[in-house]
């Protein structure tokens, strides 16, 4: 079954209001083994909405609708949705009986304007609304299955879980598996499995990539074929992957620490925090995590971690060995088995022998330390999160390297 | 004249991925007199990408794409666009040159399938990409622009900014105010200024709330009516505003500090270093800020911050008092100006004593400390942004109490 999302609202389309419906919905859907072919969103126009259904009508099966079934004028999904399918509105007293207890719960009485949600489509089923006045419709004319769901995103999920699904609930079951990877690019790995991609033979495969990492995503009705497919790409990327579950790639490490009974700090010059905030964005940081620095100035750097003045002198901060010091000083501190360092130039000045996006990132462990150099391209912001993620990535390879490192975690 | 923007990848269908480049362009082109009609987001699919362009070419003047432009297979929205034209598509060693380069600074190589980033369409001017590989591209024909940008956010917004803007700015001169506030709620503030709003007369007035925030958004033709309103607002809520321009409170916090040649740092326990990542974000972070400190145990408040033993036995570390010896400890460091001290229950787990949201704030300057206690509401990550927005909010109040701060830097 194939399936598109129409979201109604000029809040939408003038980019008042982020549009979190479709992608909620379309998750949803995915679950089930719907396919979503495409999402609209529409300002509250009554016939743009209504050329929009008569194109959308003939490229899927079922169209889900949010917004545009209050009681205002600028309300009129349900009255659009009915004139493209030739139904009429029909008064409902039962639905009206509910609106004004709806009201009455909350010591108020509805306005004159909501005499219009108790009118419902002819032929359709109401779904009943839990949370607020607007009772959604499910219709289903001409082989296509029309939805109707109020846009506030509670209520909007409230009714599908409850009033939706089980309408539309198919059958088959949809395998799916992501495998996560850094340090390759996409267009190399796409290279690398294009054979895979070619074969295809009922198995779904998108790469994408989201700042410095690429992602394989598999989905198939047959669960053998998928893990023939997976099995494939493991044998060839396996160095590459960082977890095949939805984490992200600080709770992949949060993990792994938590597992090994490891304790991480960093001391960050040009992520400012960034990387001690994205682990503590986590439950249950203190498991892995003590406390942390940042020194953002030369004096910083020496006060706090022992670099030595020459050394900033003879190198400048952004240098190998500034890393390193830093790596040490913070490591010497005592307590933790992983010492993590950020000294980069994040922009927007750089100079010809330091140009911005080189960063050097240290790592010191009992076994030593590693110094990574790094040529990160993109904005200031852009920079810093890929060192984030890159600093994670460290810590990953020098698991793995120990052999304690769990992609399934 | 009337835009519809197009996204296309199936992440976004597949809900993976939350469209926000529809968002952003949507308040871009409001903000250029442009009127956004409808969003689209497609799945990777030629023949519907195809179909949905030419339904849409029959209800705007103007269509920005996002993503399609990379690499792989899976990208092809150049060239749909190109076919649905009748335009060639056109090798450009240039092209190629700089692509080449773009790896060559990272010290790699483009995979063959980046050749494929060096075809352009004939007959457009293409948009040069400081940040990735995907140029974007402008094509005019039959009087319909077309726009391409890459998928990335930051790519997309830098392209839009630099390249876009100057092709499509329209002659109509369009005024507009942004103010933003902190400390009072979405509705009380509509209610304060409901008999504006009423009155109109050629002034579009929008309130909306974002994350503590509420911004109250005027537009108009007429710069008079414009200024007359905006007068109005300020005279009822100046004690609320923080900026009148489009910089976020860290912004105008860090013009302010840079102004009165003051130094911050900060202390952060619950927030983990995300107010001091926060702050360094900015270009210029080092005029205000030196260092600063995470000391997310008990032990590391202790060591780090001269914190008594006894008071976190006897108030525990969630408390106003540890908040205000964090904030001394970390003052009496020496060389700062103002230090700010976070202690808090992030969640997941609260007590009924000290329920999740419960955050103390401290700031302690030569004046004194001052200590605010918070109960946010949210999940651990909301509760972290409020936090770090509170706290420099804090500072504003600090600085407009001494008549130091301006809210038109």
């Amino acid at each position: 079954m194939l399936a598109a999302i129409i979201n109604v609202g000029t809040e939408l389309t003038s980019g008042d209001t982020l549009n979190i419906n479709s992608q909620t919905l379309s998750r949803r859907l995915f679950d089930l083994g719907i396919e979503v072919k495409f999402h609209i969103s529409v300002e509250d126009n009554k016939d743009l909405l209504k050329e929009l259904i008569e194109d959308s009508k003939k490229k899927v099966d079922i169209i889900i609708f949010t917004g545009g079934l209050g009681p205002t004028d600028d309300d009129f999904t349900k009255e659009i949705v009915a004139e493209v399918n030739h139904k009429d509105l029909i008064y409902d007293q039962k639905i009206m009986d509910s609106i004004e207890r709806f009201f009455a719960n909350r010591g108020t009485k509805p306005s004159p304007n909501n005499k219009k949600q108790a009118y419902i489509i002819e032929d359709s089923i109401v779904l009943k609304n839990d949370l607020g006045t607007a009772p959604g419709y499910f219709l289903e004319n001409d082989g296509i299955k029309y939805i109707l769901l109020p846009g506030p995103p509670g209520e909007m999920l409230n009714l599908f879980k409850k009033e939706v699904v089980p309408l539309i609930d198919s059958e088959e079951k949809i395998y799916k598996k992501m495998i996560k990877t850094i340090g390759i690019g996409e267009s190399l790995l796409e290279e690398g499995i294009k054979d895979l991609i070619r074969e295809e033979n009922g198995v779904y495969i998108a790469t994408y990539s989201k700042l410095g990492e690429v992602r394989v995503k598999l989905i198939s009705k047959e669960e053998d074929k998928l893990n023939n497919i997976y099995e494939k790409i493991y044998q060839r990327y396996s160095e590459y992957i960082y977890t095949l579950s939805y984490d992200n790639i600080e709770e992949s490490i949060y993990k792994n620490l938590k597992q090994n009974k490891m304790k991480i700090a960093f001391c960050e010059s040009c992520t400012g925090g960034l990387i001690a905030s994205t682990l503590v964005a986590l439950e249950g940081a203190s498991e892995v995590f003590d406390r942390s620095i940042v020194t953002y100035s030369n004096r910083a750097k020496v006060e706090e971690l022992n670099v030595s003045e020459d050394s900033l002198k003879k190198y400048g901060a952004v240098s190998e060995e500034v890393a390193r010091e830093m790596a040490e000083g913070l490591y010497n501190r005592g307590s933790i088995d992983i010492a993590i360092s950020v000294t980069g130039i994040a922009g927007p000045d750089g100079t010809e022998e330091k140009p911005v996006g080189l960063v050097y990132i240290g790592l010191k462990t009992k076994d030593g330390v590693i110094i990574k150099k790094n040529n990160f391209v993109g904005r200031r912001k852009t920079i810093q999160e890929r060192t984030a993620k890159e600093a994670f990535n460290m810590v990953r390879k020098y698991l793995s390297e120990k052999n304690i490192y769990s992609i399934e975690l």
